[in-house]
């Protein structure tokens, strides 16, 4: 595999060719076309063939790709063939539905770990797992070797977790909270902004006639 | 307001602005420099001051913009200075964290419809919203003047969700469900993939050195 540097937009595709070939999979399809995984996609065929060069042949001979293959390939490429520990910092709403969230584990994304500041919240059990007190943060990020942190607590706290969870040595943030992270470049931030996808629908229905 | 086709990006960073303004104004700061608006949301005051610009001059002279005054216009141009309805398709764990979360209310995203095919989940009430029977989707979509729905079902199931709310009439949808969703072009659909993005993270560890 390539190592060379591989755009964050084709990173999503790759995702997302990922889950389609599992979809194809499971119906019990053994090769797939780049039309069709195009199609299934939303995007032109001449970009899967290009994302898909980016890591070499495929054993495309007209025939298509081997939806299995295909899948390890993406697989190794995400870093989806192994187990990745992940901390849920936050335990209100958002914090506990993705503690519950069963698709992270299918994926290899393992809750080791849940914080939380709330004494009403510290000791409860979400899926088997306790909620620790978020003043041993450090200690218990170190303790559970925690790769991945999931920030889900208000806005307002939101950068001091950032700034702990980086010394405690993560590089991987999911950002919950609706706010921009400042972390050193060797910190990598993925937001997920419910309010920014819903302002951006109401911009659009506000400024298209219905 | 310039009715100008007005990119996404710039969509999305107006979205920043405004937290940030709402910020501000709670710490009781009345002007705000393009500096600062940048710095706080980590991009360049040549694109704050590009991206106000769009929508006119809002009164800068040397002395920064009115944190207030900027607010109202962004919220204008966003669409939040009046209430949206808003359904929530699906009451499992997704579902019923953003039926409880609170911050889509503040912003005017008014929950008044949660669906569900799930005879156990059918009645209980979320925050005081009954969930209804998913076989009498449309007819309460309609009833409910729904205008943005959020799908929160399994990947298998969205599809058909979408197909429903769009001949309900509705031109705005927030999927949770980790699939593309194919709509009509005068339908928007803005995607929370938080598998996508946990797996752009693990990407990124993988093929970085530690």
């Amino acid at each position: 595999m390539s190592k060379r540097k591989i755009s964050e937009s084709t990173i999503r595709r790759l995702s997302k060719y990922y889950r389609s070939l599992e979809r194809l999979i499971q119906e019990g399809q053994s090769t797939v076309s780049s039309e069709e995984l195009a199609a299934m996609d939303g995007i032109t065929s001449a970009q899967v063939r290009k994302d898909l060069s980016f890591f070499g042949t495929f054993g495309k001979r007209g025939l298509g790709y081997d939806t299995r293959a295909l899948k390890e390939q993406i697989a190794e490429i995400l870093g989806l063939n192994r187990k990745w520990n992940v901390a849920i910092i936050g335990a209100g709403n958002i914090g506990r539905a993705l503690a519950k969230y069963g698709e992270f584990e299918k994926q290899g994304f393992q809750i080791k770990l849940i914080l939380d500041s709330d004494p009403e919240k510290i000791g409860q059990e979400i899926r088997g797992i306790r909620v620790e007190d978020y003043r041993k943060a450090r200690e218990l990020l170190q303790k559970e070797n925690i790769e991945i942190a999931i920030i889900a607590v208000p806005a307002q706290a939101a950068q001091s977790v950032a700034d702990l969870v980086v010394e405690a040595g993560i590089r991987a943030i999911l950002n919950f909270a609706p706010c921009s992270l400042h972390v050193p470049p060797h910190v990598q931030v993925r937001n997920e902004n419910m309010a920014i996808e819903m302002e951006s629908l109401s911009y659009f229905l506000t400024n298209s006639e219905s």
